[in-house]
């Protein structure tokens, strides 16, 4: 039996997939494992529900909107929807009105998402990437504190650094290796290591270099915020990393040709990320609004602007599989 | 006795009217009607004398820079002065210093608008809408709590929401008939229902659709507003309907072409607007600074930047009397 | 003995002279002195050597990335990394890790100069300006909040206007003298007066237009800071006279043609940006960071944008020496 390309399930994995920017459903399938592995450790299922809620409900908007058909079958328009899916549950607790809220904000994600790519990538040639995620579930959540159907629970604060307790000492025996999956785990939200190591494995199916990348990331992460001395509690739970890992894999290996030169390059990317994070820390800590990969996304987009200009000359810029293809 | 087209008058009146996309001196005139019943019902007068004030000076600006002739003449740099206009007497007392802030103000916003459409009109096909006024505003009322001569009044904690008491009871008999109203008379910061009344006739008699669309959003954001069960003291007052009642009109009946799948469209993007504005009462709250129309202005441009990409294929995208023309 | 024009000393000294827009490597080494005095005057030499350390970092860099030859030579991309270097020092503790965090912001701001260029200089004809400073110097001062190895030091709410004590009086004897020089020594973050008058005889060496531009701004700067009565003791620190000199500059001498029109745009921009200095004031004190050169980047921004639309005609609107080119 063979399974069109067109196919919607496939559709949607691929949209799981896409979060780490692979196209590859079976990829997808091992993310929402991992994402059901943090819900069946935590119990908090509404998590995996939302996932599947919002990667349907994004993709099925951009089938009905008629955008862009080689971009919606590589799965580009559900990833922001499956991370809006994710983000809601995580922090807003579990009422009629929240899957309401997941529906529509999923919807919206694709919007948000043509409209990135509308401009930031017809324009400049900026992959919107999660930039929409960030702006829909910033707004989603700050909207949650006005309405009494839905209540914004607890676990804001632990995305928050305690950014007066900087100049704490590191413990003597962080568990390091927790940690350096943690920083993949968290890019979906999770704080479980185990789910870091699914995803892991997931995007060596896909690609190794990827995977190369990923591990290298969430490495030069751990490194450089210890270094700073950053608070021990965030490094621990994975805080400091998501978004360099994020970075790590797009400069390094996505959207730049590999080279040493970019190498280089996506090193001090991602040593950069690491700063913007603590910086979003302290920005959001006054709005109850956790940063979630916007410091990945302030690099990606400072980093990605000057590619013909500034940075070392790759002979093939951006891979077009991946950019949201303008046929207008 | 003919009136030419250039005549200066006539073209402070329609800028009066593009608040609402009408390029008609005749729903200008009931529009400032409405102003001057406000003011006559609080006795806020300056209120009125600051909007003729802001439309007087941003249209004469206009002259003076040698804007585009047919969006001059359109009222198209005006209807963001005259919000300034009303704007700053709404938010700050009366000392002479104040006229000067609004004289500067209107000029101001003159040079904004222009830079909006050099660079989201032009590169995007964005209209800039109220995005000016909303740019210019919020500069101008913080810029006013750091100068001894202008005093900032307690208006502005009545537009901010009490986001913690999101989950009152909605009181048994709401006026619904006035808030209905309020939501269109907020538009021009006018809290009045009889103004939102005078407005709606004035809408009507320049575009039924636009009436119909105005109706439609406000009810829309009646009805989401109470399904969330935002803070009643604010649906009570108007503040959740103004911005859906823009976006309801701007996307249903303005910049898309009228059909079934765009009225969808403008049903999501009137819902989003709603989702904004609770976003926006929070995270502005802090700053002491009212949100004015931002929800709508980001609700816009995300829903109109895909046009031609995502959204449902009109013929005609955008209605090239209202978009500011580039004609270099 | 003929030194090269890619002599990288020489270069480094132009990057100096460009916070001004002056490519002229003497009026550079004047800024140098100015900064060293300051240094002399507070016995904090780390900001001098920040500030030697953030232009060789940020041209360096600019050279491994094969920056644009012409741009490079001219110094622009060495005058945010200058400011990155005074900035730090002057708002944290020096530390080694300090050190660090200089290297690698430098290096970022020369990717941000580059992002900023291929995007709003491309697009829309707007310089990056001191954009690319404001940006890297908010987002690593709010980082150095959450790490230990670094602490922000009192500095930062000397910068901040007590907003709540706008209504003070102005003291008799304002040394009007001093705080002339001060608006002038503040755009490179030196509240010495003798600094300024350096400053401003670098000025007048490359330029006498200029010079004359940066006397009427603080002129107009300080008088409208008085009439509105700002807080008269961050008047008296230079602090609102700063960012409106170099708007005088940009808008009445360097990016458009000097003319009548021209003039009176550039009082009304130079006006306006008094009152984003006010706004951001408000705006900015809650994150505890600094405005930065932010209302002069904003005014510059929103004054140049309709150059070709809605603005006096110059015949030459922008000077190609100054512009970053664009040659791909």
């Amino acid at each position: 039996m063979s399974i069109s390309k067109d196919n919607f399930g496939l559709v949607c994995l691929k949209g799981a997939g896409q979060v780490f920017f692979m196209e590859n459903a079976l990829t997808g399938a091992l993310f929402f494992i991992a994402i059901a592995y943090a819900s069946y450790d935590t119990g908090q299922w509404a998590i995996t529900a939302g996932a599947v809620l919002g990667v349907v409900v994004a993709t099925a908007m951009a089938k009905v909107l008629e955008a862009d058909p080689d971009s919606y079958r590589s799965g580009l328009f559900g990833f922001n929807g499956i991370l809006v899916g994710v983000a809601l549950p995580t922090f807003i607790a579990v009422s009629p009105e929240l899957w309401f809220y997941i529906i529509v904000g999923a919807a919206i994600s694709t919007v948000v998402t043509s409209a990135f790519s509308a401009t930031l990538t017809r324009s400049w040639g900026i992959p919107g990437s999660t930039g929409p995620f960030v702006l829909t579930a910033w707004l989603l959540l700050a909207g949650a504190y006005s309405f009494g159907s839905l209540h914004v629970v607890g676990e804001t604060p632990k995305l928050a650094t305690d950014y007066a307790s900087g100049a704490a000492a590191i413990p003597g025996a962080l568990e390091f290796g927790e940690i350096f999956f943690r920083n993949i785990g968290q890019v979906y939200l999770l704080g479980s290591w185990v789910s870091g190591v699914i995803i892991l494995v997931g995007i060596f199916i896909a690609s190794r270099p990827a995977g190369i990348a990923a591990i290298a990331g969430s490495l030069i992460a751990l490194a450089t915020a210890i270094m700073m001395r950053a608070d021990p509690s965030v490094v621990s739970q994975g805080l400091y990393g998501f978004s360099p890992v994020l970075t790590a894999i797009a400069i390094g290996t996505v959207f730049l040709k590999p080279s040493g030169p970019v190498a280089a390059y996506a090193v001090l990317a991602t040593i950069a990320t690491v700063f913007l994070q603590a910086a979003f820390d302290v920005i959001m800590a006054p709005t109850g609004l956790p940063s979630y990969t916007a410091p990945y996304v302030l690099a990606l987009y400072l980093f990605i602007a000057p590619r013909s200009r500034a940075t070392p000359h790759p002979h093939k810029p951006v891979q077009a599989h991946f950019l949201i293809d303008d046929k207008s």
